[in-house]
């Protein structure tokens, strides 16, 4: 089967560092879904603004892949998936079947993320808690049927022990107002409320963006995100900020 | 994005005519998944058994197309895709947006189905709540992991009302009995319990396998599931079984 793109993922995910690992219910980052002409047809959403949440089925871009690794060591720019791969969650040096993770090494690089339905904003969708990189192509749009897609008590094997994993944030001597004070818009006509900017940073931040338990209080990491480079360390339990500035 | 097959799904769906319309937890119908060759690496596997719940990731069928009518009255055979399609709950006259139903007519004929995993056999998966024919196409596997993927409280649009609807079966003078007497075997090796049968006919009946909202008492449908044509008449709430057959 040869899939066609119907729509692209535009948020402030520029760089794949900061992405967080799955969608979250709780996720303050919003998404435009926005349709590729063939399929920019507003009878195609009849009946979308009853659901709450929809499922978007996607696909991993290389610049998504680059920031984890497979198990194998092979060069990655010649693999194309790994019957083992090494979550990230897990440290890094367990490797897990392919189809017992969510890795973007695979034999088909489709990803699956369950969103909320936030808006309908001039024929795109308008969702909340997509786990994608800005630009991401988009294959295809379902509604979400809890009578048949939720199970509350599903065994989470060994993505369980990870599942409330969650660090502090402390901005210390950088303002989060300043993230507010961007010129930045989420679409020409209809800025972000300021405070919008400053909640999917801090929320990205809390997600651990570290890549696998790296654990050097010393070492800085930089995240891009909305035309912004956030610089911090994360010590213990914290994420400590450092600097903040604005990408031109 | 050009997608491989990974593995096909082996049930008794050999009709389109019978198939849950959504998977369901508690649906008793078993589906084997066979890996192609490239594919059947059981290392890929590694973990699963930790998880409750899979998502696979699997191509409609032409046959399994031929059942259900897109909205705009077009030959099925020349239509890949409608922007509005009628839900058969709704009765088949209604129109709804593609992306706001699970019809098979979309941009990119994929389908999404929550399975519990039921065990590991030979390097096969048996998963039980597939709603998908005897040799679908298989494109991805993926664990289902509650504290993403599930949101039991999710507004189900159109579909709300339709959720809990269910026939009670009426076996007549057939013995179901007749059913478990099936030399039909789920493998080579290990043939499945005799009362498995009964339980998965049982089970599609009370779904009402009727095209939309037909409603003769007269009318007399045929369903071919694992062997067995099953004829029936729908009175009220009720599945009478007319007839049980053997296929040759």
């Amino acid at each position: 089967m040869t899939l066609k793109v119907i729509a692209y993922a535009r948020n402030g995910h520029t760089d794949k560092f900061g992405i967080p690992r799955q969608s979250r219910e709780e996720s303050p980052i919003l998404t435009r879904i926005v349709f590729e002409p063939e399929f920019a047809i507003p009878e195609a959403l009849r009946g979308i603004e009853g659901y709450s949440h929809l499922w978007i089925l996607w696909g991993f871009l290389e610049q998504h892949k680059t920031c984890i690794k497979p198990a194998d060591n092979k060069d990655e720019s010649t693999i194309s998936w790994s019957p083992t791969v090494r979550p990230p969650r897990l440290g890094g040096n367990k490797r897990m079947g392919v189809f017992a993770t969510r890795s973007p090494f695979r034999p088909n690089p489709l990803g699956l993320s369950s969103v909320k339905l936030v808006g309908i904003e001039g024929g795109d969708l308008i969702v909340s808690g997509a786990d994608v990189l800005d630009g991401t192509p988009i294959y295809d749009i379902k509604p979400y049927l809890s009578f048949s897609d939720s199970h509350p008590d599903a065994k989470n094997g060994f993505a369980e022990e990870t599942k409330d994993y969650r660090l502090e944030v402390d901005w210390g001597m950088c303002s989060p107002d300043y993230l507010s004070k961007t010129d930045r818009h989420w679409t020409e006509n209809e800025p972000k409320t300021d405070r919008q900017w400053v909640d999917e940073v801090e929320y990205i931040l809390c997600q651990d963006p570290r890549p696998g338990y790296q654990n050097d209080p010393e070492r800085e990491y930089k995240m891009d995100y909305a035309g912004w480079r956030v610089t911090f360390k994360v010590l213990e339990n914290k994420v400590l900020v450092q600097k903040i500035e604005q990408i031109l």
